[in-house]
């Protein structure tokens, strides 16, 4: 299991960016329209730390309630594994317990992506590894 | 300037320290207690990203009224720069107000940092480089 992002809330993903590239981070991919979520997302990295811009792209976004907790913030950490079953039960066997269940991520190329909620470290996502 | 780490609030942050272990960590200074603001802090890195992980240790804390909105979460990120001075009048210019003014972090071996709020990226703090 490798760290693969730090997901990042943002009220506005273009001036998020733009102001994220300044403070020395290069844009990855272009930003994507997430239709399921309702949300803009794109990625961004420097070094070896990538973040994920996620904007809820309007009230009705499931994000849109985790936006107006954290306003413009990080808020959980992904990790990308080879087998996504075997990594969550994994996950449940030290009692992290599931929030959102594996689905496809259209921001990640269709990998499968699921959350997981811990005690001692809050949200966790885990996305698939690449074919 | 260059990403430091990702600050991390924790309520435990043995527990917390341990299972970032399991999910792929390496723990690089052993935990401090920082008197000055009351907390215990350790840093903890994977690939090219590095967290800190920090614990209020009593209601006083100024880090316990964050733990109590974010509870286990990221919430910060951190940029290492050769120039505090410059690297904050920098900031000023692009809109970032002050949060708190520069002080040391026993955490980072007394050298001196500062946060930072802005209006698309939310809370920032900057590092001063080693000598």
């Amino acid at each position: 299991m490798t760290l693969h992002h730090v997901g990042y809330l943002v009220a506005d993903i273009g001036a998020a960016a733009e102001e994220f590239i300044l403070l020395g981070f290069s844009q990855e991919w272009e930003p994507i329209y997430d239709e399921a979520r309702d949300a803009r997302i794109c990625f961004l990295q420097t070094g070896g730390t990538r973040i994920e811009l996620i904007c809820p792209a309007s009230p009705a976004s499931p994000y849109a309630p985790l936006l107006k907790k954290f306003k413009n913030a990080p808020y959980h950490l992904c990790f990308e594994t080879d087998g996504l079953e075997e990594a969550q039960a994994e996950l449940f066997s030290r009692g992290y317990v599931p929030v959102r269940p594996p689905e496809a991520a259209p921001a990640l190329g269709g990998r499968r992506v699921a959350f997981f909620m811990h005690g001692g470290v809050g949200l966790i996502e885990l996305v698939e590894r690449a074919c």
